[in-house]
């Protein structure tokens, strides 16, 4: 595997010999593999560990392993440990997405302090099928065919020409020892599906699943880079004038694709895109939001401009899908029986319809604002003492925002529900509201 | 769902009211609420099936039922037999390919006939999901990830905007009566496995799994629309020059994508493209042969032109894992032990690699030819016998190709193989060699 490893990094890499490498080691077989190959190739190279917390004496004992790696190679070792749920709860992030935010921060910290010239990680080429499966599933562009990306920013991911398969069949060969990463199989659920229940029955298909993947995927990628390349001087255009002029959009063979490929730099996700575009009620004078800038439809023109530290409130019709607010997106759906249960991700909010009659106000929290907290039978809080406990940064409290009907906060969004809202099992309809925050968008 | 219908008829095909439609009915649940929303759409229509005579009694039972539908609702009734299995052998189809074209050729000659507008088929939403991901699992480019066309020639499904579980209600709600149509669950395993074993998960996934889908075609497919727009005045340049010059193709932003589109409208696959494009031993004067036309490197430019009853003679070393012939191409493959089960696919040839040393030539077949017939126990017989036999038409006699070793044909190729050269229980190594037909690759 020694010589196809390295022409992928020559061809498909920034890495250059003799260049420093963090490679990313959980101690799993994945990053065991990038380990022993990246010494086979003789660059200078240190581990990194993330202990995040989540499994107790698993978890220790992962860091000792990789800890005993790294003296037996005699190589530098580098480690932290988080507290990913605090940390998740906090923010109002997944677990998993807290654990990648946490161990790519770390990762960048480390790597400057201590010169390293390049972060490395062990995805493998059965992970980015599985992404492109997910992303799938969940709904994609061209952008989301391309599967993991070999190298961005600071960050490579050398292993991405190999399959799990070839992985295990090297670890073997070479008689690697590793952990095995119960967090792997158990974090990411729909992940799991596609890995158990579906990649096998692909690869009955075709046995050279994978190998077959990686021809799709440059012919995938090439295709967009292409198309980037294409868009540079429109972005220019916009970027240079802040103007989006509708009339020479409609002109443009491509119009919505256009329009949403234009605002992507300004954080405005594909389906804000696709809504804001095809909304027939568009007055002058309306705002539309992304996390870090405005649109504004001014009588045949869209015009851009930043929107720090502005926060609008919204009134919200009945059907109305989708809300663009500044840094997050609400999406409204009305589900007409109880067999989708509310789980615990305080980014969805799943309300009585019954108790909440529309127009809804979606407005900053202000001094004075109340609220029953979800789960403590009624009792009222003040907002502000509510935000206190959560520990939730001073810069951050501006942009914390509440969903009310008829002046009650039905929920904190993105973080709390009330109580009066809730779900009982005398509730006839339901209102569900999924809160995205605009950058975890593509 | 029939304003949905409508809609979709009317933006995204070029069907328009009053139109006479031919619609293409199996029986089945599929054809049967396309015919409904026809008939509740107010369009003249007419009914038109296919017996493939390829499930006995049930296929009359099936002919039978959609005369019966035809009479009640007092439409015309278009019907016609063929022997679907003959026409496959005689063309070295898969009985799939066969009924596909038989099927398709017989709608275009009644369309013209009878003097309709459309033909329309049933494919639906659900039907384009499976497609895009037995593309994926075969290797495809963003072509492939279109899903099922909604508009070819005069070919439209207007049922595409509707999974399979919406046809199903609108089945169950307006009583409708169909056919069980065993044949959609049997003549194509690879599908079937995709909608019995895999899009369950994904659907568990994703409740809304065929819309969120329809969401990302849109998209995808507006990306290779633009492409394809783009493309436009280059195909005219090369159209207009025959030529495609090397040094123009490496300045531009993703060469080989680009040369690969280019050849594309002369009849050669990407994986045609990539094998010229990436070959290291370009020599002036080589040719490439797809199934009308030809390619010649010449000193930095590649050349155009026509091949038109053109069958040169290849010589093949034992790395060259694809060979390029007028009309197909061959594809070699060594498998090291014997898990793979030979099967009764005419393009596909099991070799047994002792008895096949390089190189081998490919050569059209000659008067005087010899070979005994896998199957026949050894005994030997004429080439030019066996094709009168096989009741090959006259005119697709000379692009008959055999394949030799050390001057014994091993294969007629895409036909039938040498009983010398077949696997046995004391065979080592296998070569794999697969023909496929350039006008059935994309």
């Amino acid at each position: 595997m020694l010589p196809e490893f390295l022409a992928f990094i020559n061809q498909r890499t920034s890495i250059r010999p003799g260049q420093r490498l963090l490679l990313a080691v959980s101690g799993g077989i994945d990053s065991v593999v990038l380990t022993e190959l990246i010494r086979q190739s003789g660059f200078p190279f240190g581990l990194a560990h993330v202990n995040f917390s989540l499994r107790g004496a698993e978890s220790d004992r992962d860091a000792a392993f990789v800890r005993a790696l790294a003296g037996n190679l005699g190589v530098p070792f580098h480690y932290t440990q988080v507290d990913t749920h605090s940390v998740a709860a906090e923010n109002g992030w997944s677990t998993q997405l807290a654990a990648r935010n946490l161990r790519y921060d770390w990762f960048a910290e480390i790597r400057e302090q201590k010169g390293y010239d390049w972060i490395v990680t062990a995805h493998h080429l059965t992970d980015s099928l599985e992404t492109v499966l997910l992303n799938l599933v969940r709904g994609t562009g061209l952008a989301g065919l391309h599967g993991i990306p070999v190298q961005n920013g600071r960050v490579c991911r050398p292993l991405l020409c190999f399959s799990r398969e070839e992985l295990l069949d090297f670890a073997r060969n070479n008689e690697l020892e590793w952990v095995e990463d119960s967090s792997n199989a158990t974090t990411d659920y729909s992940r799991n599906r596609i890995r158990h229940d579906v990649l096998p029955v692909l690869r009955e298909l075709n046995p050279g699943l994978e190998k077959t993947f990686r021809g799709s995927l440059d012919r995938l990628s090439a295709a967009d880079r292409w198309f980037q390349a294409l868009l540079i001087p429109l972005h220019r255009q916009v970027a240079e004038s802040g103007r989006i002029d509708a009339a020479w959009l409609a002109a443009q063979p491509e119009p919505l694709l256009l329009f949403s490929e234009l605002l992507r730099p300004y954080g405005f996700s594909y389906r804000q895109a696709v809504n804001i575009y095809e909304n027939p009620a568009q007055q002058t004078g309306r705002y539309y939001f992304s996390g870090t800038h405005r649109l504004l439809w001014d009588r045949g023109v869209w015009m851009l401009d930043r929107a720090d530290n502005v926060y609008p409130s919204f009134h919200i019709e009945e059907n109305m899908p989708l809300i663009s607010a500044p840094g997050f997106t609400l999406t409204f759906e009305k589900l007409s029986h109880t067999s989708f249960l509310p789980g615990n991700d305080p980014s969805v909010a799943w309300l009585d319809a019954e108790c909440l009659p529309f127009p809804l106000v979606l407005r900053p929290w202000q001094a004075g604002d109340r609220f029953c907290p979800l789960g403590l039978g009624g009792k009222a809080q003040k907002v502000s003492d509510y935000l206190v406990d959560q520990k939730i940064p001073r810069n951050e409290k501006n942009g914390v925002y509440v969903l009310e009907s008829n002046h009650e906060i039905a929920w904190i969004v993105g973080r709390r529900a009330d109580e009066r809202f809730k779900i009982t099992e005398n509730t006839k309809g339901i209102i569900r509201v999924t809160c995205q925050k605009e950058s975890s968008l593509s």
